[in-house]
């Protein structure tokens, strides 16, 4: 069977869950058509995560990877749509790690796009009522750098012929004592939609490379370069 | 059976539903040990609005009236601590009334606090994992109207004995065409996650009428102002 | 001459600083027709700053009273209209203490409404370019606590005539460290623009005490609760 | 004297004012050492302001641009890195133009980064008080078209060599009216600091071309590309 990849993150910080993370075990072994998917966890860290991903490329040659990570505050689900070249931490990693200004890859062009059917999927979630909105950065830590390495290693070896990454709110429970200053509230989803975010993602990239009408991929074909 | 009053909004202005509405029906007949609940729907209409809820109350005579209104932007469950005897209306309700700094009633104190176990119920909620909190404005609008409204009646009449109002976030299909100018979009909750509040609210109040500590009840007593 | 009193806080918890005590420092010896300002600065303790206000009250028989408080995460003025008789701390004051639904003074109605011309004040603010609002919560802590005080002394010895609380946002530099959940950041308002909304709500308060209609303080004049 | 473009934008859509086109005028004229600057007004259309722009670029041959453009809802002065090879509108601009995933310009990559001290001008804001950040994203409208533009035409004919956009928020007038359903309201500053933080853009930008360290443009120098 054909692989899918889906990856989330461990917890980040002082956090102790990520809903992605729950997302990758939920997911893993899940069958959809002649697809199977393999869900992993990528460590918070710089220095491993791009190994762990460099391996299960390699190790699966995946025709799709669809990679998750938690956006604190988002209230919506975000497809990002641009990966940039850089590495630019606010804050160090899990490792302790942190850099500013880094080029991720020193042979690669500064931005790659997505080659998820990212404007499908967002209108497919809204349409079941999903909030759910196209993004252009997915900003310079680990979410961007992971995105970014997957689209390089597809425009050097071929695959993951779609690739692409998916930003999630905090679950409710997670955001129960973060007060902060803008006594509104910080945003969450309940698990349930963000698993049917994760699922109509699958199902959309899938059936776009089982023949889709391939504009999305064609317009932005980061191969040419 | 003694009754639970569980009143909901129709939808206001430019909204087509109501999580409110859906809950009041969706709660109507269920039973809680002795108690059952009267699920109704009020109309966004200062003039009407009042004369439905005194129809019901003088009809039912219920030991417990929960109140819930939909609070556009929040994030979380917020119950309601204070009524404030004040009707101002920055938008006119789907009658095409407004009025200005207007004396709800004009026997009555300047504002009654809640008689339901309101900090025992954020507690359960946040528990729970559902992300709640304390409010003390329940706004000038038809929920604070409402609200003081049905404790002005506990007040005169004694009941109902445990009476209070709680602001509910905009269902996650309500949000997706909801831009704003706030870029990171606007809060939801997912109706499952709603539902278990109320309940918990519910359960809450039964059990804190049948022989809890009283204690909440007797700090703010109403009917000694 | 008549005295109107002004007051602000110093700075709460982390903070260095708070525009409020800047604002008293600065408005302190100001005179507006027959009028002269006191500015003094309160401290963030529960214990400490109602005698304090006690004693200033007593000393100087303020014609007017207005205080103020920094609210983060507010964007705009924000004119408060009513106190509640309840102290509930979510953290602890500067002093150490903190406590939960405290009935602040026994033998006082649950509310006061402020009698400051508050209406007029937001409708001229915003005249002049000053985003400003009407708020009907001053919280639980220390503001609500100040205002709750000041009017609970006005309906006992008849002065300060005209008591309130106005909320101000933070000043730019001291939003420049806070980055948040929220990425698009905390809001804060220039010291020139709250200086010069404090100037207009004296000046609309002077005014209204010499000759107004009257309508707002008759409309929920306390002392006839 | 050697040239700086400045460049703001007309009013877009409902609003009557944009704080980047009294920004423009006000510099218009204004020398660094021997430089001076230009400041112009675009169109918010996209068919004529890529003209306008090309006209000037060519007419001047500016050492630095430096383009603003209003963000509604940001708290703080946002400095953009990056302009990607995308319009994508959700709403039309003035001149009722609206297309999407529509690729700006045919021979050219996906990205370039501005070539602006990015960095250095947000530190320097920030040691002055005046809230800024480094941002990822212009978005996909007429702001990031002209970055992009600006950039492509830097990496055709060798000017303007130090090209860059900078997000302003809201002027506090404009947001008096805007309640928006977070009812925290809509963040602004005031223009003295928008200006500030322009001229503080504008000499770090002069400093760095005559003899700053360099640093900055050769990491990611475009012209590699």
């Amino acid at each position: 069977m054909r692989k899918i990849l889906v990856t989330g993150f461990e917890p980040f910080g002082r956090d102790d869950e990520n809903p992605t993370e729950l997302l990758a075990r939920d997911l893993d072994g899940m069958e959809f058509n002649e697809y199977v998917v393999v869900g992993r966890v990528l460590p918070v860290s710089v220095n491993r995560s791009g190994k762990v991903l460099e391996g299960l490329l390699n190790e699966l040659k995946p025709a799709i990877a669809i990679h998750f990570g938690l956006a604190p505050g988002l209230s919506y689900i975000s497809v990002e749509r641009v990966a940039i070249n850089l590495l630019d931490m606010r804050m160090p990693d899990n490792n302790g790690f942190k850099t500013e200004d880094y080029v991720i890859e020193k042979d690669a062009p500064l931005a790659y796009f997505s080659t998820l059917p990212t404007r499908k999927i967002v209108e497919r979630l809204n349409q079941i009522g999903i909030p759910a909105r196209l993004s252009y950065s997915a900003g310079t830590f680990l979410c961007n750098y992971i995105l970014f390495k997957s689209l390089h290693h597809r425009a050097k070896y071929g695959y993951p012929k779609v690739s692409g990454f998916i930003h999630v709110p905090y679950l409710p429970r997670q955001v129960v004592k973060k007060h902060g200053i803008i006594t509104r509230g910080v945003p969450s989803m309940c698990f349930e939609n963000i698993k049917r975010a994760a699922l109509v993602a699958l199902e959309t990239s899938v059936e776009w490379l089982n023949g889709g009408d391939g504009a999305e991929i064609d317009l932005f074909d980061n191969s040419k370069e």
